[in-house]
C-alpha cells in the first residue's frame, strides 16, 4: 500500500455563496495529494511529464459528508490499495481533525503527449515493484 | 423525465498544461446545466436560495472519455430520470457534436441556511408533480 | 478602434462566501472578451496558438465599482483604442444593464512557445492595418 | 510597516495550455498573503467576518514579469507601507528564489454584510495604532 497525507488550508477563493467550499475544489485537492505522493515516492509528476508521460483522470467519484469552510485546515489522506498496472486507482479521505469531510476515488492511465495510451515508464514500474514485490514463482526442488 | 441542454464554450482559464480542460471544470459545467434546467422549469435556483433553500451536492461521479479543448463548443445534456423526492439524481452527458466527451451523475438534497436537511419547498414539489403526476388510486365504480 | 461585447452569465462557482463574485474571475471574463474579439475580426486565438504565437498578459488593472452576483447577466465591453504594435492594450467595462460593475485594462505582447518576444504575425498585422490604415507619406507633386 | 511572507506551491489546476500559471491565480495568491498577514498580526479574517466586517477588493494592479510554472515554490511577500485608514493598500512581490515573478497592489475598504462602507472595527484600529502609533501632540512645558 502507498499512503500519503497532504495538508490543505481552505482559500477564500474556494468558497461559494453557500458559505462552504465549492464542491469542484475537492478534485483539485485530490490532485495535490497525488502530486505530493508521487514526490514522496521519488517520482515527481513534473519529471514524469518532462519524460513525456501524462496521467489523466479517467474516472472520479466523490461523496460529500460535511461542509468544508474558509480557513479550515484539512488533511487529504491518499491511499493506493492495489498495485498499479496499466490503470491506477487512488482513494481519498478528507478530514478536519477527526471529522470525515469527504471520501473519493480516482482512476488514471498513462498517455503520451498525443493522448495515446502508454505503458507506465520503467522508473515508475521499478518503484512500484519495490512497494509491491512481484510474486516469485514457487518451484519445487526435484 | 426532465431534459435540458446547455451550451458551453471552453474558456482558456479552464485548460491546463496538458493542453486539455482541467478535469474539475466538468463539475462546474454540470452545475451550469442544473441552473439552466431549474430556470427552464420555472424554479430559478436564485429564487430557491432567496426562499432559504440550498441544494448541495451529496455525491458526484464522472467518467472522462475524450479530452475537451480550448474554444470547444460543448453540449451538456442533463436528464432527471427518476422523480425527485428527498433526494434528486441528475445525469449528464457532455458532447462535442456527436462525440461523447464525458458522462456523470450527481445526487443532491435540500438544506436550509444552517445546513439542516429539509423537505423540498412546496413550489418545487408542485412543479415536480406536474412532470411526474402522482399515481391516482384506482377506484372501481360501483 | 476595435469594439466587442461579450455576454457572461455569472456561475455559482464564481461566487464566494461574501455572496458576490470572487474578484479574480473578472480577469477570466476579460480573457473571454479578448477571445471573442479576436474571433470577430477573423483571427481566432486558437489559430494564433496553432501558428506558434501566444499573447500573454503583461499588466492588468482592475477597478471594482459594484458587486456582481450569481446569475447576473453581464456585458463585457472591450475596446482597443490605440493601434497595436509590439504591445497591445485592451480596455474593459463590465456592465449589468446600465450599471457599471467594473473597469479594467490589460496589456499584452507576442511570444513564441519558448517564451521569447516576437513581432506580431503577418496575418495579424494585415488585419490591424485594415482597421488602422498606415498613414500615407504625403509627397508633394513636383 | 507590516511585512508578511507566504509560501505557495503551484497547483496543476493553476496552469493553462500555455504551460504556465493562468494569470488570474496571482490574485488568489495575493488573497492568501493577506489572510496570512491578518492572522499573523492577531486579526484573523474569519473573525473579522464573524464580527460582520468584510474587506472587499476595490482596485488591483498586476505586473507579470516572469512565468510561474507547475510545482514552483513561490514566496508571496506582502507589505503595508502606509497606515490603513478608511482604505488600505497592500503591495506584493512574488518571487521564485531570487527571481521576481510578479508585482502588484490591491486597495480595500471595510463594508458590512449589506455592502455599506464601514469604518474599520475597533480591534483592527487598535492593532494598527500599535504598529503605527498616533503622533503625540507635542505640548511645550510651561
Amino acid at each position: 500500500m502507498i499512503y500519503s497525507s497532504s495538508q490543505i488550508k481552505v482559500r477564500y477563493a474556494e468558497t461559494d455563496k453557500m458559505n462552504v467550499v465549492y464542491h469542484s475544489n475537492y478534485l483539485v485537492w485530490f490532485d495535490i495529494a497525488r502530486t505530493q505522493m508521487l514526490e514522496e515516492i521519488g517520482l515527481p509528476y513534473r519529471d514524469l511529464e518532462a519524460d513525456g508521460y501524462f496521467i489523466p483522470v479517467l474516472t472520479a467519484n466523490l461523496e460529500y459528508l460535511r461542509s468544508a469552510r474558509f480557513d479550515d485546515i484539512l488533511d487529504v489522506q491518499l491511499r493506493v490499495m492495489e498495485k498499479p498496472r496499466v490503470r491506477m486507482r487512488f482513494e481519498y479521505e478528507i478530514k478536519r481533525a477527526n471529522e470525515l469531510i469527504a471520501i473519493g476515488a480516482t482512476t488514471h492511465g498513462f498517455i503520451d503527449i498525443r493522448g495515446n495510451a502508454q505503458r507506465p515508464p520503467k522508473n515508475f514500474l521499478q518503484k512500484i515493484n519495490e512497494i509491491w514485490p512481484p510474486k516469485q514463482s514457487t518451484t519445487k526442488p526435484a
